[in-house]
């Protein structure tokens, strides 16, 4: 029986082949390994501060996100969890693994407290961002299940039904939502398996979703990557880099729900399918026309240069405005909007094919806002009602959760504030 | 309307924001732009060559892989099919679009002739690689659809049912398989979307599998990734550095069969769904039992490098072998097996959950060689009968398919042999 850590591994893998030699004793260490040089080097993001990282954090190039049902009755197992999961995320964002892989405690016959598959692998960003759904605090029938109900936020509500809505209510919602961004996508999944794992017993698995490749920026630094529709995504997003629009639009203030979630923010999830192959027999000026942006620079209609601000007004030879009415751009503005913002970070999904010989493909949206009544609700309703792509997209999964504030101490742990300790 | 390429975006993006300001000169680009310094020094592999890439070429990160089923009934359409094909793949391999992005041979109605998600990345690493699967030649009821039949080797046959096999049909056979790898999930998908839009009308997607993570390494160079059982995964894999072993066991020699497969191969999918919440329960020392390695370094039993070469007789103070009689690595080890060997190139999977409360996750196991029949069928036979590790995996799709030998000149294309041209 052999035991390993994942850093020490690390540090080995950086020797080279002669460090091969030194397997033997590297599968005796018992103590974890303090933080080494070679590991130190990485790119670990903190996890700690006033609020959870993976939300302004530069948006990570891969995604795994869960949605768990809570199925202990017991508030004190599901407060454990909360601590034990705090403690594997503090972990393993660090780039240490969930927990000893060899034998634990001494007990040989005990399963190990890691899985294993990132062994060797940097931190490579990850990022673990948990966020609360409404039934966690009442149940379908109204039942308060863990003494949480007088602590429901007024804007937690699941969110309405959309014109056009095809929701599957088997791939929405959830008690618990855990959002695993990282470079390397064995990093996320090896997190989110673990939780998983953690939690076993006293949480199910309900949907899980992995996303191969961002589609929005949140900082200004970071490259505009591009959606499945080949079109540039999150131009114009919120960045890192305004806050005063992040106090604004971002950020759960005090005073505007329970103290609980003050420095939290809420998080709205759509998967949304993408009928690739028929907007892929659509000339390139309507796609053009539907998104409201150029596909090759991302310019708004009329403009030339991606960060140019949008033209609501100019109109073409024809007397019609550039930027079309039923346009995704103009009809998600601010301006249309009462100056909605929300901080979107979404991801690209393949799902294999849906057995009408076409891929199941589409954009996993993930959007974070002070207040969905304010931001992500009206936008939607505009676009549902409006929007030209509607005839390309079906909205097929929906959650709603709201995320804690940051965890600040050594004994703090995820809804510390939720759960009165 | 503007037109763009994805090798001049490429450009226009190592120049930096300032470049932005070019960007309406750029929409007004007609004409493919020549290879510049800053697209070549990017991380292309070839094309063309005596075998298909993708075989042995370092196995990439990222994986994308889809069956086809052909639905024309006319030979000539398939024909200029796998014509269109072959010249699109060596296009997007080279880190250049599908096609014309912007209007076609300047009709503005026509739509884009690449997808536009891959603008401005560069090759990755792309390779394409196709295969035909014993349907293309003959058809159920044993009809020769399109004048194959009499070129169907003997080998191509489907894959007898293995014990305890749980396959679904609909995920499984295909008439052409189409494996695009690359170290950006985007770049793959991208190519296989593409492929199978250019194919609309005369095929359709059978079924199609994304892979996050390699679970083998294809060289001596490449580090051994990990597979969701958390160990190392392709140590003991034919590597491309051994040509002799890879004329023996993995390129299809002349006599072998039909001459148009001279220089191929055949490549074997199963899908292999792992339990990994029963796996994380049992103990480290079981686990490693049951691969016969241990988790941290790889090293066979026993053995204390990974590289090690396995220990077949050494027993414990117990009296038991080191190596289980029912572990892994000793059922599929080329001593068991009559010297079988195979090129394997597997990815792991997870495809959210299952419904159940857990992950729907496992390895999609890819394997290439010269003769089935004498490597993957054999070897399976083996594992399906006796290997421990069954209690904890279920395969689930089957596939097996005739990998030509590569693209050789500018006139060739993939099956030009098969069809007779
Ligand atoms: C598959 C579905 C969707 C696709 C393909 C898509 C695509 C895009 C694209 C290409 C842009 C322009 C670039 C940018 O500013 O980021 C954009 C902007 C935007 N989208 Fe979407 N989007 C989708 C769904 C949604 C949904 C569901 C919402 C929220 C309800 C949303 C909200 C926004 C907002 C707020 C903007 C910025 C508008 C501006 O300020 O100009 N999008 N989207
Ligand atoms: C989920 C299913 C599987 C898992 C988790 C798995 C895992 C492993 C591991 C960890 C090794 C040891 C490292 C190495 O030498 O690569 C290995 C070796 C090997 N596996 Fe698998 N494997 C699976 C399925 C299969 C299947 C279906 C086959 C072929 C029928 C196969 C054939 C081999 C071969 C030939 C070796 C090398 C044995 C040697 O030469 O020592 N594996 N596998």
């Amino acid at each position: 029986m052999s035991r390993v850590s994942r850093r020490r591994a690390l540090t080995l893998a950086g020797v080279g082949a002669a460090g091969l030699a030194g397997a033997a004793a590297l599968t005796q260490v018992d103590n974890e390994p303090e933080l080494t040089a070679a590991a130190a080097a990485t790119d670990a993001v903190a996890f700690t501060g006033a609020n959870q990282a993976g939300i302004v954090t530069p948006a990570q190039d891969r995604l795994h996100f869960v949605a768990f049902d809570v199925i202990t009755k017991d508030r004190e197992r599901l407060i454990k969890l909360l601590r034990d999961w705090t403690a594997a995320a503090a972990r393993m964002t660090a780039g240490r693994d969930a927990g000893t892989i060899g034998a634990v405690n001494g007990i040989p016959e005990a399963p190990p407290d890691d899985t294993g598959e990132a062994i060797g692998l940097p931190p490579s960003g990850l990022t673990i961002t948990v966020g609360f759904g409404p039934t966690l605090f009442r149940d379908a029938a109204g039942k308060d299940r863990f003494g949480l109900a007088a602590h429901l936020p007024q804007a937690l509500e699941p969110l309405p039904k959309f014109t056009g809505d095809t929701i599957d209510d088997t791939i929405s919602g959830g008690d618990i939502a855990i959002q695993a961004c990282a470079n390397d996508p064995q990093v996320a999944v090896h997190a989110i398996r673990n939780l998983a794992r953690i939690g076993m017993g006293a949480v199910s698995v309900r949907w899980s979703q992995l996303g191969f490749g961002r589609t929005s920026s949140t900082t200004t630094g970071q490259a505009t990557p591009r959606n499945l529709f080949g079109f540039k995504d999150g131009t114009r997003n919120l960045k890192a880099e305004e806050t005063d629009l992040l106090r604004e639009h971002l950020w759960v203030q005090a005073g505007d729900g329970p103290d609980w979630l003050t420095g939290g923010s809420y998080l709205v999830t759509r998967k949304i399918r993408m009928l690739i192959e028929t907007w892929d027999r659509s000339p390139l000026a309507e796609q053009e026309m539907i998104i409201g942006r150029t596909k090759g620079t991302g310019a708004p209609m009329g403009m030339t240069g991606e960060f140019d601000e949008v033209d609501f007004d100019s109109v073409g030879a024809d007397g019609q405005p550039l930027l079309a009415t039923t346009s995704h751009v103009r009809l998600a503005h601010p301006h249309t909007n009462n100056n909605a913002r929300m901080l979107r970070r979404g991801y690209n999904y393949v799902d294999g094919s849906d057995g009408l010989g076409r891929l199941n493909a589409g954009l996993f949206f993930i959007a974070y806002q002070r207040d969905p009544r304010k931001a992500f609700i009206p936008v939607q309703r505009s676009l549902a009602a409006n929007d030209e792509m509607n005839e390309y997209v079906r909205h097929v999964s929906t959650g709603i959760f709201a995320c804690p504030p940051g965890i600040t101490g050594t004994d703090d742990f995820w809804g510390s504030a939720l759960f009165g300790q």
